[in-house]
Formats: C-alpha cells, structure tokens, sequence
C-alpha cells in the first residue's frame, strides 16, 4: 500500500486526482500506476484500470487468478465491473468513497446478482494518508469564494 | 447500428462474444470496435470501451461531449461506469441483458446517486439480429452432453 500511496501522490504531481494502485501476485508486483485520465485523454485511465491492462498483458491472460489490487480509494462502478472481470482474488482499498465508490458505497457491485466473480476486500487500509492526499489536492484547487 | 452489428459478427469470427459498438459525433463515425478480451489478454477490451478510449484518443479530450454510442447489447456494469465518465450523450444497444446489463438490469447504474452523469438510453435497437449473433455464438460452444 506504500508503494500504491507513492502512486497516488505521483499522480497528484501530474495534475491527476491523486489515486495509485498496485497489482501483486505471489508477493511480486506486477504493475503499479496512478490516474492518468487527463494526460492520456482517456475517461477510462483510472489507476485500478492501469494496473489491471498491464498486468494481464505481463501475464497474457485476461483472467488474473491469484492477484490482488492495493488501491487508495474505494474502486468505483466502472473499476468494480473490471476487477470482477478480471478475477482478482483480493481487494485492499485505502478511503472509502461515499460519492462515488461500488464496494461499500452506492451499487456494492460485488453483492449483486449481475456481479459474477467476487473478490475479497477488505477496506482502510492507509486510509487516513489516502484521503489526505485527496483533501490536499482538492483544497489547492477550491477556488477562493468558494471557501 | 448496422455498422456496430458488422463489428460483433468480426468479433465472434475472432472467438469473441459477438458484441460490436461505434462511436458517432455530428453523424460522423469516430470509432468502431468488437470485443477482444480473449486476443488483447485484456479484461476492459468490451466493444464499448475500445470505441470509447479510441474517440477520447481521437479529440484529445477524455469528455465526449455531444457523442452518441451504438452497441448491439447491453452494456455491463464496468462500460456503463465509462460511459458515464465519458459523458456522453445518448447510449443506443441491441439486446437486454439480463444477466450481466446495467441499465435496465443489475445495477441501472444511471438511475444511481453516484452516477454523476447520465446519458439518454433507447434499447432494442436491432435486438433481434444482436441476439440472433449471441445464440448462435454460444450455441456453437455448447458441449453436446449439455444440449
């Protein structure tokens, strides 16, 4: 999770809302990102979605039996969707996310009956530094009048 | 949509589910793809996704405003995420389903509080042939024991 926080602020340096991921199997990582939405121009370039394309191709399968997702927020609806496709075995979020995540928040996708492969989760982890690389971003970016 | 159609039948002739989407802005076409889970070794390479990376690439921009998409099924849970990031104008798909959509299934992620943009929805528009290509596809993998 350090190395997904160390994304995460990576990402925030870029101008990316500060979110990081990690993907490891066997204790190995096998690929780590940030959001890069805005740099590439592609809505999908959320960091759970990077790690995931990238460790599938290391792999050269679309199915990633026996990995785990180290993510600083709460995955969302989209990033739910891709990591049930992709079979991961266990997910370790940082903050949650009330207004836009999937696992505990808003659709719980991995509870419903269209979600075909659920993964473990397990939530908080690093938290407070997670939503703290959030709050900083965003308060540098508030306009004056609206504080 | 006969042009996404074109693309699901390409896709089950690469031993893909047959799914295909297109991407329009202005009547103009900007993108037209097939899944390729399977050959790409990538679990986010649904139809609608590929379209939807392929037109942000295109304008440079990761918001496709005023961009309709044509797709021959129902989008799932994670393309229903991206197509709401995406922000676009008017989603058009073929066949429900049941099992696996989110739009009038599952989740219907656009009628959720943390879905922050919705686009306008028609369905069945060319569900008999979208339907037709998936029968055929699975009906052609079934195991004869299972028939």
């Amino acid at each position: 999770m350090l190395l997904a926080l160390a994304e995460a602020a990576k990402a925030g340096g870029r101008g990316e809302v500060p979110v990081g991921a990690v993907l490891v199997r066997n204790g190995t990582a096998l690929a780590a990102e940030g959001n890069r939405m805005r740099e590439l121009a592609d809505p999908t370039a959320h960091a759970e979605m990077m790690v995931i394309r990238a460790a599938a191709s290391v792999l050269g399968n679309d199915r990633l039996a026996e990995c785990d997702l180290y993510v600083t927020l709460e995955p969302c609806t989209m990033c739910a969707g891709a990591i049930s496709f992709a079979r991961l075995r266990r997910v370790y979020y940082g903050a949650s996310d009330p207004k836009g995540g999937a696992i505990e928040s808003g659709v719980r996708f991995f509870a419903q009956p269209t979600c075909h492969h659920k993964p473990e989760t397990y939530g908080g982890l690093g938290e407070r530094e997670s939503a703290e690389l959030l709050r900083e971003f965003f308060a540098e970016r508030r306009w004056p009048g609206r504080l």
